[in-house]
C-alpha cells in the first residue's frame, strides 16, 4: 500500500536538502516545531493541510509542485508493487519433488 | 492559501461521480463511515494516508493518479491567486481627494 506522508515526507526533504536548509530554519520559517517536521519528513506524522501550507511557504515552492512530485514518486512505488506482484513466490507455485 | 484537503476531495469526488458511483456504495467498499467520505469530499476533513489508500482502492485508481489531478488543480488556484494579486485593490492605491 502507498502512503501518503511516507512520499510526502520524502518530497519535503528532498526540497529542503536541496536548498541546503536545515530542519531548524525551515520549522522556524513555517512555524512549526523542529520535532513535528523532522516526523512529517520521515513519514511518521500526517501534516494537516494548513501546516503543509506553511511548510511549502517555508520553502518557497508551490503545493503543485510538491504535490506533482509526490504523485511521480507514487507512480513509481505503485510499478514496483506490481512488479513484485507478477514474480513467483518461493515455494507457493510449481510442482514439489514429493508431488512429481 | 491553497489547501490540500479542498483540492483533494474535489478530485475524489469527481472520480466516484465519473463512475456513476454513490457515496454509500463507495464507502462500505472503503470501510468509511458514509458521513466521513462526504466531509472528506467536501474538503472538511483530513483523510489519513490509510483511509485515502482505502478510499482509492474502493474507486480502483492508483494514488499516484489522484495526486496527479490533485497537482493540476492546485496549479490552477495558483494560478489564480497570483493574477488577482496583480490587480489593483480599490480604495489602497492612488492619491485620496483630500491629499491632493
Amino acid at each position: 500500500m502507498v502512503l501518503l506522508r511516507h512520499e510526502l515526507g520524502g518530497v519535503l526533504r528532498a526540497y529542503r536538502r536541496r536548498q541546503g536548509r536545515t530542519l531548524r530554519e525551515v520549522s522556524q520559517r513555517a512555524a512549526v516545531s523542529l520535532g513535528y517536521l523532522s516526523e512529517v519528513e520521515r513519514g511518521e506524522k500526517e501534516a494537516s493541510s494548513e501546516l503543509l501550507a506553511a511548510i511549502c511557504d517555508a520553502l518557497e515552492v508551490p503545493l503543485s509542485a510538491v504535490l506533482g512530485e509526490v504523485s511521480l514518486r507514487a507512480a513509481e512505488v505503485e510499478a514496483v508493487a506490481v512488479a513484485l506482484d507478477g514474480l513467483p513466490v518461493s515455494g507457493a507455485s510449481g510442482v514439489s519433488a514429493s508431488a512429481a
